[in-house]
């Protein structure tokens, strides 16, 4: 039997892949499991963008350009505009989700061993999207202490080499909700000129900015228009996560250009998605709003809830719908573990994201969970509730 | 201003983008250009598949499982079994494309600088995919006096390297349109079981063959179980290009567990797309007969009218809707340039797709372009005359 290759075994699965079993066991058990681990909103898709592709009248499902259809770049382009960030839609390259977004951007300026420095704990797939590319993470702790700020510019500073690519931050941050400042980007964009880097911005959460704070994107700074690149997607904007759509945005030509050759390779994004997101641009300020004051109320009774819990350290989110709580415990894989084995209220019990995944430092995070908080505020009160009374009686 | 990596430098274009210009410029001179040189088919999607869209009753547009949902995985493996091929939806990862099932297989059978062995001329896009996994190509040449017929085995068997990971056919093949025999398949399935290499097969389009010939998938040769990898795609099957549905399919658990990971780093294929995919399986056979019976009599009119051209070869196609013609000039590229740019007949002409893009041997195939016979036959005659009367006056 021939073997598959070292990349196929090194592929990391997802933090919370191990896990699955013990759900499935819990179902056929009859328990409910209260879902803290996935980014999965349950925010309705916008009706508009659902009706679009139900009065569709294509004859023929055909490709279509493979930077995306120009009609829908260049209302992309606008939507941008009014977040004043000035781009056209040559700047654009709509990709099939964000994953696609990130892994033509590392394409296109990574070679076999090069490096990019994340602030971690970071979005898990950035481990499997440079495994896939032949490339490393070289990573910079960020500490719940500090809310998962922006850690200390010299620390990025000390990881440069001439292997270094790229910098790569997730704003608002998947696990972490920290929404970077205008002044610690300005701080990345000073480095990245310096060093003469690519600055990465994934922005997918960019709506998601609670307490008033503005969200301030990297092509929102002149001085570094070589060096941003965002990558998008309207899967958690617009609650369609099964669209895959989402887009890579540079006003460097040559990364354009040079994307777009990964682009043509894989043809066209999905046509009918483009239809919904196209539609999906036209969603009124009401409905983000809505969602947004819906997600505030979540995080707001979700912090309130955890700081009740005796040994619970949590950093309180300012942006997109996830936090790192900090448990007093060993092992969160193993609670994660037993809370689904071996722990149940009223037959009820909860699926968190053992937070090790996040961090690709060894040994860090191992007493940390994610939560996502995309269950309405009843059935998050409930589940956090189960975490409260399960660490009673949970023995490492 | 930082530099992009020489991987994406070294990314290939497609064969005719270098014509996409003077394609422009044609239509400003207010020309008709005949397009011979893509493979969208102006074929009608079958309704069921376009209607199953229109009704769906999503309320959030939400990720299907990585490996796509199990309702149309099951409903792919009846799609096979009608076929003679014997798999569950346990061998079955359903992938964004044909395209995206191709990166899979490499990524989880390839790691830096392994080789894959393909006859050439073989589809482009197969030298981006190698580019962007870090792998190498090692072709060998079919040829047109053959029809592109299985090189001697001999001649694969010399080019196994410690490296060599594995051969890969496209079948019925495009750019040649030629359909491998159950004995070449049989041969193919000889070497890699002696060599233990992996046997990927691209059949997408596999219903496309003609003159009562049967396609034999590698999935039937049950001695290479562990060895056989097929990518698939509704793209051509139900001229619905655009969903960028396909699927990777394999008896080797090791692969698919391997591909799975791949899959759940970019989570989901498009679900909408899946729901039209997934209704499109119901397409009755007659749909098939007609699409099928358009194409012959499109292919023989094609050749009929090729072969009364002096100085020009071409290989019967088999299968597929494309054919390699060999023309009595120098360079392929500099004619399909000059059809554009500087001539006409009645203010019409016609795009060719220059075949040595599909070599990947240096020199190989300049006389030749590749032709897809996807317009109505009126159009496809007045394009043949076109050329026609373009070499009684062309200049090398």
């Amino acid at each position: 039997m021939p073997d598959i290759s070292k990349k196929g075994a090194s592929m990391p699965q997802s933090p919370i892949r191990k896990l699955v079993p013990y759900a499935e066991a819990a179902y056929k058990q009859g328990k409910t499991v209260y879902h803290l681990n996935i980014g999965q909103p349950d925010i309705k898709t916008p009706d508009l963008a659902l009706d679009a592709v139900k009065v569709n009248s294509l004859d023929i499902l055909a490709y279509t350009r493979s930077e995306g259809s120009d009609e829908y770049r260049i209302k992309i382009a606008n939507y941008y505009k009014n977040h004043d960030i000035n781009v056209t839609k040559d700047n654009i390259i709509v990709t099939t989700g964000g994953s696609e977004a990130l892994m033509f951007a590392f394409g296109s300026i990574m070679d076999i061993d090069d490096e990019i420095i994340i602030p971690e704990p970071f979005y898990a797939n950035y481990n499997g999207f440079s495994t896939a590319s032949d490339v490393r993470i070289v990573p910079v702790i960020s500490k719940i202490e500090n809310n998962f700020a922006l850690p200390p510019i010299e620390e990025f500073e000390s990881l440069i080499t001439p292997r270094t690519k790229a910098i790569l931050i997730c704003n608002p941050g998947n696990p972490t909700g920290y929404l970077y400042s205008k002044e610690e980007i300005r701080k990345l964009a000073e480095i990245v000129k310096k060093h003469d880097l690519f600055l990465i911005a994934d922005e997918v959460y960019r709506e998601f900015a609670y307490d008033d704070a503005e969200h301030y994107s990297i092509l929102q700074e002149n001085d570094i228009k070589e060096h941003a690149i965002v990558i998008d997607s309207v899967s958690k904007r617009y609650s369609m996560c099964g669209a895959r759509i989402g887009c890579l945005v540079s006003r460097n030509e040559n990364v354009i250009a040079t994307a777009l050759k990964f682009a043509q390779a894989r043809l066209s994004p999905p046509t009918l998605a483009q239809i919904a997101s196209e539609a999906a641009l036209q969603t009124p300020q009401s409905y983000f709003d809505e969602v947004i004051s819906e997600y505030v109320s979540r995080r707001d009774l979700l912090i309130s809830e955890l700081e009740k819990i005796e040994g619970v350290k949590v950093a309180k989110p300012k942006g997109a719908f996830y936090c790192i709580v900090e448990l007093p415990i060993k092992s969160s894989d193993d609670f994660a573990q037993w809370l689904l084995e071996s722990f149940d209220i009223d037959n009820e019990t909860v699926m968190v994201a053992p937070a090790a995944g996040f961090y690709s430092t060894p040994g860090v995070g191992l007493n940390q969970i994610r939560i996502a908080y995309v269950l309405n505020k009843n059935s998050l009160k409930k589940a956090v509730n189960i975490i409260k009374e399960a660490l009673k009686v949970y023995k490492d």
